[in-house]
């Protein structure tokens, strides 16, 4: 089998992760006992490894295709949609109301991962649906959500978010699409999106597309951008499909990866002008649209965990298969597979580490979601948003530049293999270089964690943040277990590091904004390796306690990185809090770049 | 011009390189004077930029193919290539004998890196032939040389090396193919080999494969092993060409990237046997194949300088024109470069500093090379020679990692613009992820650097290069200029980080051999950054001293380097002294992978 869901570790990263957040019980998740927990993860874990997986690599080879104005999707994909959805497999976190599963958001995100692990392509169309279906909820009214929200919970249709045009990237105050007021009380839409997932496809009957535009009278910059629902086909009051929209999909991009997913350029309004209804209030879109984007920022953060785990599944199976070079330990004759060659150990176990690091932060991060919206006290719940919105930005880009990361050590394992597209490896190291920059750049998220996020709760929050990180980190250290090693001490010098960095950038972005900016992406990273040593530390105190068969694996695998990944907190923290005069701190004469 | 070549760069990294090898006095290359060496390398970097660079996106495009038997380059490979040769650019480093202009192999170098800044699977056909060269030379007969050596030398015909076959990649002990005895003192080789660079093409009339096979009674393992040299035409006594040999493309590989040089599979022998003609000894040829290797290696570490070098250029030319955000310094309207933004510049500065650290360890390495062959004493020629294979495997894996990193990043800079091919970044980032898996991957390159390489001379080899880093780390110190921020003290950090390690790896290499193994990669990466550090270092004193156009950019990039990049050493130190247990110190049953 290609891929392996990794249930018992998904388990325990819910696990560590609920615990921490106060959602869980003993080894529960909100309403879900264990056995019932374990049975909807391996129940997907089946779907994903048997249904999804086998089609990742033709949809590699054989792209979505643009042709004659529609996107015809790879071979295969319509009926794994279909069998998608009829398991009802898309609703698993939506209301019932609407007649969704109301699964917890951690048991979403664990799905997600695993669609994502077997087939990212595929992955993307469930995930922007699902973003779709939050912003349509959270600002929609209600005549629309009745119409829309049943048929994309139930998979019938698919969700788009359009917000990207050719000179509007990261920066979405200059969007030009425009909005003009009809008569009846919708709206006509005229412009181009570039870099839409999934913009068209044949998976389904109908597509709605979220849409950022801006009125005639709006206000210049971010708050005169208004969010629409623009239909691919029109829908009649009956429910029943209309008319053909006036928004078509231009073409396709040719890119590094995913090329399962297609890449829309759309054209709204080439003709009379393309109807859409307003979500929201007029000139308010912004703040819906980041609604949608936080919750896809999350997930694409579980893409990156998504392919590194998938990566180190491929590279750890062929480096037990692949015999070259003589035993380092024994004087046996004959070679040995080269995962017992200490070099390619170290990154096989680097691989693994920082996939399971990434993921409980990114379960972390669900975890405060659900509690965020089912803790018991109004201060519990915006505690837990405050703390989602901390942890969301270090949730994606930690997970998915590791992502990269891992992928291309996958390639390296392979050796010259690696580097032939048959053996699969290379795909993943090309799919994966998208996660890093769509949903808000990485370096996007740490300005974000830095200015919006850290400033949170007037600072208490990343205080009692440190505050639980020190002390795992103290239990740790009083743990009198070889094989443990030195995780205690080297976790500790982590918190110190990460400690003395937050204090320096707390600071800066309020006397020299500059310098703190500079520091953002290694302050990030730096965050990543605290709280995901802190998490796996968790998970392995945790199996020191009890046993059971992972224990040894966890502990193994927390050990090395403390010991080996984030080690280089310290070094880190010299960097954010010294290194950031050395970049901004040149006259333009100077500056070499 | 999509390339532009970095000649003031390489000339100070050629400088200071030189000086610290003491080949060249006052600014001088052996026997060149300023002048000329500049006029050198900027003809060369007009060649680059005007006549290889334009091809780079069309080989990408349209790759080499393998059409009846034949491989076809891709659409103007062949007129390059004659204009290539006819411009006497093959020869640059070979002897006047054989028809060279006998420049220094920091020249060669520094040509080389151009031809692969500009087109990496261009550059890779005279990169193998200029080995194949080397390997001749040092074991051919003197009618072998005199046959081939001055058409490989003038470019008329092309070299290639044949070492891997499907089960024998780095482990080169267990090879199959055959070569069996022949009445005339010839031999005829059987067997098939994999991966090999340029193993048919249509750019020269005849091809010199290197081929290590088997003789019928040879003792197992490496040391049973011969070289032969298998013209893919035979070469009559008079120096016309004969008939076709027994030695075809039997296919060529799809590969990740540098889709334009053309991967092939060799079958050798599929009739009577491939006629071939012994290089050195019988069973030595491993040996002789090393000679080839070595060399091969730092071109290789070179490529990724070049790659790196190329990936920069494109992504600070977008940065500066790419408007997006507002000015984080001013409260100007309108948008700005996002060079301009210090999340961004700080991107930049890291793929500009990591490029030039890779730079001056690959040419100081090439100034060892030309001071082993011409150093007036027999000490200093061997020294060299030893500093030369000791700073080879850090040249190689560290500049390739980098090169792989520095793509990556340029993908970043581009925003979604990176994951569309057209743009180009994106394909710096599939060819440069070839480069640490060639020529030995570099986790084989670090185990060499630790188990032969640091040994050299005793120890004292490397003891002498660490008080060369510590006493320029100690000059930085002493000057006081507020430009280099706090370069001498974190330099100085770095040196006694990679000290400590030394130390360790030394012992450990002797007692702990597995612990030692198990740290190798951090460890050579350690050795990149105090190296790089150092080497940089010297071009900033030199410029504070000397002043001139470029010295307050190198002084920058210097600083950035020491303040935000080798900052991460100490972090390195701990991992190489106290990590390897978490790598190695587990049970069968507790291990993770």
């Amino acid at each position: 089998m290609s891929y392996q869901a990794p249930v018992d570790d998904i388990l325990l990263a819910l696990r560590t992760a609920g615990d921490a957040a106060g959602t869980a019980g003993e080894g529960t998740v909100r309403g879900l006992d264990d056995e019932t927990l374990r049975a909807v993860l391996e129940e997907a874990g089946k779907f994903a490894s048997e249904e999804l997986a086998p089609l990742n690599k033709a949809g590699d080879r054989s792209p979505s295709r643009w042709v004659d104005g529609r996107v015809l999707t790879p071979p295969g994909w319509k009926a794994a949609y279909d069998a998608f959805r009829t398991a009802g497999w898309s609703a698993l976190p939506c209301p019932e109301e609407f007649g969704g599963q109301e699964l917890p958001e951690t048991v979403a995100m664990a799905a997600c991962e695993m669609w994502n692990s077997a087939n990212l392509s595929f992955g993307l169309c469930p995930l922007l649906t699902q973003g779709a279906i939050d912003a349509l909820r959270a600002g929609g009214s209600d005549e629309l959500k009745q119409r829309y929200l049943p048929r994309m919970v139930s998979g019938e249709w698919t969700g788009t978010m359009n917000l990207t045009e050719p000179h509007a990237g990261s920066d979405l105050s200059v969007i030009k699409t425009r909005a003009e007021r009809a008569s009846d009380g919708t709206y006509r839409l005229f412009g181009t999106k570039i870099f839409i997932t999934y913009g068209d496809h044949d998976l389904t009957d109908n597509i709605v597309h979220l849409v950022l535009a801006r009125l005639p009278d709006a206000p210049e910059g971010t708050r005169g951008i208004s969010l629409f629902l623009v239909p691919k086909r029109l829908v009649n009051a009956d429910g029943s499909l209309g008319a053909e929209n006036d928004a078509v999909c231009a073409g396709l991009e040719h890119k590094l990866g995913i090329h399962g997913s297609p890449t829309a350029v759309m054209k709204f309004g080439e003709k009379d002008g393309a109807i859409g209804y307003l979500i929201g209030e007029e000139n308010r879109g912004l703040n819906t649209m980041f609604i949608m984007m936080n919750a896809a920022r999350l997930a694409v953060g579980i893409q990156g965990v998504a392919v590194a785990e998938r990566a180190t599944q491929h590279a750890v199976s062929y480096a037990r298969e692949r015999l070259q070079g003589r035993s380092t330990t024994s004087k046996a004759p004959g070679m040995v597979p080269i995962a017992e060659h200490p070099d390619v150990r170290r990154t096989l176990l680097t691989m693994k580490a920082l996939t399971r690091a990434a993921r409980t932060i990114c379960y972390a991060t669900a975890a405060e979601i659900d509690k965020s919206h089912h803790a018991e006290t109004e201060h519990e719940r915006r505690t837990a948003a405050d703390r989602a919105a901390l942890l969301t930005p270090v949730a994606k880009a930690f997970a998915t530049d590791i992502g990269c990361e891992v992928a291309s050590m996958g390639v390296q394992v392979h050796g010259g293999m690696g580097f032939i597209e048959e053996t699969g490896a290379a795909q993943f190291y090309r799919d994966a270089r998208i996660l890093p920059i769509y949903e808000g750049t990485n370096g996007i998220q740490a300005i974000d964690l830095v200015t919006r996020k850290l400033p949170l709760g007037g600072g208490q929050l990343i205080k009692d943040m440190i505050e639980e990180f020190e002390t795992v980190a103290r239990r740790a250290k009083t743990v009198n277990r070889q094989e443990i090693g030195r995780m205690g001490q080297r976790l500790a010098s982590t918190v110190v590091a990460f400690a003395e960095a937050t204090s320096w950038m707390v600071e800066a972005i309020e006397h020299t904004p500059n310098l703190a900016l500079a520091g953002a992406t290694p302050y990030l990273r730096l965050f990543g390796l605290a709280a995901g040593g802190h998490y796996l530390a968790k998970g392995a105190l945790l199996g020191l306690e009890e046993g059971g068969p992972h224990a040894a694996e966890s502990v193994a695998v927390a050990r090395f990185f403390a010991e080996n990944i984030s080690v280089a907190a310290p070094g880190l923290s010299a960097i954010v809090t010294s290194g950031g005069h050395a970049v901004i701190g040149v006259t333009p004469e100077t500056a070499p770049v």
